[in-house]
């Protein structure tokens, strides 16, 4: 049998979807497969061509195609999922989830019926709970079913340490818990720089702050852009997801990960570390955590309940 | 002295200029300076933070930063200008280039007063005439100011054709002289796949229809976007070009340079082949052409001149 | 099925298996297993893990392993075969070519017994004909035994006119027929600087002399090394057919190629322009060649018929 | 004034220094000069001919010269010292230390000589005093000399802790002081994988295993080569410093600078985490040590005092 490219589809043709797919077809990961609704099937065609156009530049030898039609994904290694509304103003949290939980309900079941053996990594908001939805509609096994937050949330992290210290991004380490921005739980005690601790470089008063423009770190691109939010970070943590499964990297991510008794939880997707290789979610590594982390991740995992408990109910 | 990296701005930050700045930064070839109109800074600073934030997943040392002000280029080593106006319905081809031209002046003024020995690269169009332009208002030698368009045509030339054959892009050679779009000369004779003559690979049928679809390929991606035109080929091509200098590569790229009897021509810029390095445009390439290239290129030369009419006198 | 690392052997643990095993790796290509005979184990796994000890600086997520024992290249993607002896002062071309047939067909059966769908690179000298050896040995269809000589010819010929035009390697294409060294066929009319045919570049004499350089290419390196010969360039060749395989890049590359009629020869390994993709060589690329080449390629032939003629009848 | 490549002088071109060369070109970091002996100039020039004939298959544009003349190393912005002789059995310390430190001498000479305002970083053992001698003959400020062993102790170490782990080398964070080998002190507590603490991941017995393998690295390499020492691990090393320093990463990397009352020592070259950017060693990081990890890095200081008393007074 011939060596085939891998094969990965991202559902949501937004400016999230269309980097994802650009940053996936840049590093030559993957053919890739830009899909979004009937009536964004010519944009999505448009966004797919242009990235084709630029693969001659970039030296990069994949296929790069938009369309409205899942059978186009069929066998796909990985499916992204960016698809999903925005919460507008005037929008309750309710209206937002159960509108969200029905496109991931929709879509993913479409992603199954042509690649009923794929992994999925759910980007779309709020991503704990819809990576629930994603799970319960695709019946596939847990470790095929990956949420992200954890991997932005530490971009950002380590974007502003990095800043503030004036050293490289490559040499800071930064590590959360729980939920997106301000439900996460960082742990100030595992993030190092240089393997020196943080606390030995910065203030408890400048670690704060920085924590604390993390948290915020969506809002504050939101309310610079004036219209939309954040999608290269996004996009960018979104590929390092896809080639951690489809090279087999076993990279060391926080990740939104099905529990089962860790952490004292179960049923319920949450932001934790995992190892994150070719069988997607590969084991949540689980650490001690102190009476105050506990707590903060208990109120973590309390507020994805209640955002689950808006699931509509199969 | 220590040893600095390179710096590179881009002005103009819609779609184009910010996916080149993205691009420049995703392969570490410089700090990036994305420059827009005070208007647009919360804009231009949410999209230079958004990257800053990709660059720890991205293992990226560079700084990224949004402004309106132009001190901020100061010292770069590269300029690339994205800046200007699209064509809108019912606007006529002398209102786009003299509105496209005042802003040339103005934006080329402000790069030169911060970065006096700089290098410009120009994407505006119509882009023959906006190299022109900006090389009148900055009073740089002529290799110093490059114009971008036959990157662009060769890439998405070349994508077409290894998709027609299902070959490597990276084994797909194209070459064009003149203007961009319609006035696009290609020069099919030196055309190859692996170093064999496209002429042996295809009938003179699809060449002709891959050759019209080149033309019209920015149009192509229009009208599939519905709204907006093609960015990711276009960035992709620009930061080629940034490459070329900021690491003196010495590619022979299709620019758009000034000709001093080149060709037959004087004090004009057009598309020709270039070898493009450390010290931008090292050298026009000058080819024999053939009656009918002569013809075309000289189609083309009359249509930049039709515009350059149109740029205001200083 | 979870999703895995391709897999690659290269089997001889000298300078340029070394040598290949270690860029594979630095590519994050594959898994590299590095075999050589038993009393040179020691060796190979001293070499294997230094280059393992270097994946934590290059960022790569591979195994690298070396050994005497053929169950550890179990289910390869890709077999790069370098082993064989290099001609000794006194030593007869049929005792070379004795020698080294021996050697193919005893690391092809061990090869194949744990490989049997693999696609199998052949370095080892003579070429051409130690290429149609291990076609024999394996049983394998023709496409999936792949012999190496025109890449690394072409790289030097590249090389040798980028530096004399001081232009860019990437904009400089060679194109060879025929055997290594004195039997290689150079199409200079299919070799061009950025699509610009050489022969407008250069002079008929320095093209001669070029030539001629690349003929001796290998000579060259083993005269100034003063024991020992090339292994930088061969290595990367052959990672360069290796990355076109397991990345389905098609590339249009000079490979050594089963002929079944095409250029009129029949049961014959010989370099030709290919496609080498997923399937290995997907295609030979048949050109119309002039009586010059014809006659050229002839030569060539008969030269690799009459070593083919020195191998031991199976 | 143009843009310039960066240049890097590699002196030493035996396994260590050639492949430190190749690392260089590979990455498109810079045009390298390969500098050897005049009777192994045979040898050098063919060593980086070979590697310039890999170019174009790398697709990096950089120039490679193997020389015995070190005028070619003119205005080098780094120049790395892998020259020097191994200990061989029967030989005593001080006869090695003392030949050592006269071609340190000799060929610092001649680095300053053409290159007055260059990085030097130095590899040749026992590297701390060499780095010593290298400073005293070059009358370059402190910043500008840079030893390596950390880098390469750290590599192995991660190597090891992934592979035990079974995680991405990527993940791995390790942190060394003092010298190379038997005086190694390895800083567990800021070793950690994902952020983890290595302590949470593995029993204090498989660390301390893992802590001498890595103490015992060179001499594993070196009892399986049977024949000769490790060199791709240690180039890799190399490279990435010269990396940091080129493109002014700013990395935290542990190397070997000068203290001037850091952890309480002066006037002595020896193995600390560092800032290296585009200006050398940008900063010495100081940590809070425990009184063991404090007597360590005594017993480490006296180790290096020690081989420095056998330095040739100038």
């Amino acid at each position: 049998m011939a060596i085939k490219r891998r094969k990965v589809s991202v559902i949501g043709g937004g400016f999230t979807g269309a980097t994802t797919a650009l940053m996936v077809a840049q590093k030559e990961l993957a053919d890739v497969v830009l899909v979004d609704i009937p009536d964004q099937e010519g944009p999505v065609q448009g966004k797919a061509l242009d990235m084709l156009e630029a693969t001659p530049v970039e030296g990069s030898d994949v296929n790069v195609v938009g369309t409205a039609d899942y059978s186009d994904t069929k066998d796909s290694d990985v499916v992204v999922i960016t698809a999903g509304i925005a919460r507008k103003p005037g929008m309750s949290r309710d209206d937002l989830v159960n509108t969200n939980a029905g496109i991931m309900k929709s879509v993913t079941e479409q992603i199954v019926k042509y690649s009923p053996d794929t992994y999925i990594i759910v980007l779309t908001n709020p991503a704990d709970a819809m990576t629930y939805a994603v799970y319960q509609a695709s019946g596939l096994p847990k470790n095929r079913v990956i949420g992200q937050s954890g991997v932005l949330d530490t971009a950002r992290f380590r974007a502003f340490v990095a800043q503030e210290l004036q050293v490289s991004v490559e040499d800071v380490q930064g590590f959360v818990l729980g939920g997106h921005g301000d439900d996460m739980v960082p742990l100030i005690r595992y993030s190092s720089v240089g393997g020196v601790p943080l606390t030995k470089l910065l203030s408890q008063d400048r670690i704060d702050s920085i924590v604390e423009r993390t948290r915020k770190g969506g809002g504050e691109i939101v309310s610079l852009l004036g219209n939309g939010s954040a999608y290269y970070a996004p996009a960018a943590a979104l590929t390092q997801m896809v080639e951690a499964i489809v090279k087999d990297k076993k990279r060391i991510l926080p990740t939104i990960a099905y529990l089962e008794g860790e952490y004292g939880y179960n049923d319920i997707y949450v932001g934790v570390p995992t190892i994150l290789g070719g069988d997607g979610i590969e084991k949540v590594i689980e650490l001690d955590l102190t009476e105050d982390e506990k707590s903060d991740l208990s109120t973590s995992v309390d507020s994805v309940k209640s955002v689950m408990k808006l699931l509509p109910q199969n």
